[in-house]
């Protein structure tokens, strides 16, 4: 088998080097705009070769693998439709679905049916494939998300790649994916985002840094995420997103109203509810 | 040197056992109004015998060191001061300041420049005296917070002997303290507790935290911090972190609006700032 990787970062790379070390792929060429994760991926033999740009590494491939930032993924798919070879299956790892389906339904015409939605729920807080690991995706949940128009065949080839790297299986509608991330992905990565950048922003930070302890190192850690990747989730999944922060910020003013009350029963409440 | 240990949890019992590591201490009585701690606590030998109230505690002792929630530390402080001898050096672990301290002041009448109030920097979600740990303080910060009263031999002991069990000293006053912990500690703590609070509000909160990532998890390890705990930080530091959190809301007021909107400019703005 020929893969295309279109992205070559901590999941692309995680997956290409998992694949390879499964023995289920035969050769493997990258594409990525940034030159010097093509370098690294060459280097690493993370790829065997890399191609001037995404039309060209679909070229006789038999599965592409789209593993950009979901923001970027309408135009690699439109750059990459009229390449594809007839039986090519295409599949993607974006943290969110229901727009990457849509742009896929779009760009893809009548290859729509072998595009297969995906998200494997892994990761790591450190990006690019200087990090990529074979063996990031075992024993995690790759959650698929087909729609009616989804090829058999093509859902059970990425389906079965992904069980034969370590992953379990579990298949949901794009929409409710985007609803189950939204609040269990997604806002808590803006959470630690906006608490990085409501205490860089005071004036003693450096002490307040310093003095931290590990709850906070736990956010910076989560914030660390590449913020790009992040900002695409939030555009691609506005709508779910701004329901979950919106919930959640109405819990911050229940606590913040017990707290100047100085009302313990109502703080405890507010915290951990009935007990 | 005869420590009186008023409170055996996590921090209570892991500075008592570093003391004894240390050779700093020859007998350790305690008190904690659960029967089961002082049980455990005896059977791990963290105390040598335990006192049936936080007075009889203190008898003959030379440090009392008080490690209970800041809720219970002004009823301790009351009960304990007629028993003190007049050499006696009291301490405190408390994670606020300022109402700590104002509570020695009022109930510790003449022996009030023995107090000697502090926050080591330190901890872990797990709570309780199973895991107490000699090595818990080593290479953190001991913050201390005198004040003009305090006496300068008090204030010499209590920092040698946390220096002694690895810890550095960071001398701030109590205001200072509670500023920078509002925000670097008690601000990450109720974020953390109010997301799982909100994600277990959900109707589909169990397959929530089954598919949550590394992310989430972080956040459910930081909230399962003792409630308790947290409850008597917010009431007793409630100001600080008033600001702390409406300036926090203000954050994410400002990432919804860009969300709502989709200004992928403004999103990438609130999440890291100008780059």
């Amino acid at each position: 088998m020929k893969l295309a990787l279109i992205g070559v970062g901590l999941i692309g790379g995680s997956f290409a080097r998992a694949l390879r070390a499964a023995g289920k792929v035969d050769s493997i060429v990258g594409f990525d705009g940034n030159a010097e994760a093509i370098r690294r991926a060459l280097e690493l033999n993370v790829i065997d070769e890399h191609a001037a740009t995404a039309a060209q590494a679909v070229d006789q491939a038999n599965l592409v693998m789209i593993a950009t930032p979901v923001g970027a993924m309408r135009e690699v798919l439109r750059n990459i439709a009229p390449r594809l070879s007839d039986t090519a299956v295409v599949t993607d790892v974006g943290s969110t679905k229901a727009s990457v389906i849509e742009a896929a339904y779009r760009e893809m015409g009548a290859a729509f049916p072998r595009f297969v939605a995906g998200h494997p729920i892994a990761g790591s807080e450190r990006s690019g494939v200087a990090h990529a690991d074979a063996r990031l995706f075992r024993g995690k949940v790759f959650v698929c998300t087909p729609v009616a128009q989804t090829d058999e065949q093509a859902l059970d080839l990425v389906e079965e790649l992904w069980r034969g790297i370590g992953c379990s299986i579990e298949r949901m509608t794009p929409e409710e994916h985007d609803t189950v991330f939204a609040a269990v992905s997604h806002l808590p990565h803006l959470l630690a985002f906006a608490l990085v950048r409501h205490i860089a922003a005071q004036p003693d930070a450096a002490q307040k840094f310093a003095l931290a302890g590990a709850g906070f190192r736990d956010f910076t850690r989560i914030a660390a995420s590449d913020a790009a990747m992040w900002r695409d989730v939030c555009a691609a999944n506005a709508e779910a997103i701004g329901i979950e922060l919106s919930n959640y910020m109405d819990r911050l003013q229940q606590l913040k109203k017990a707290i100047e009350q100085r009302d313990q029963t109502a703080i405890e409440y507010a915290l951990v509810g009935a007990r």
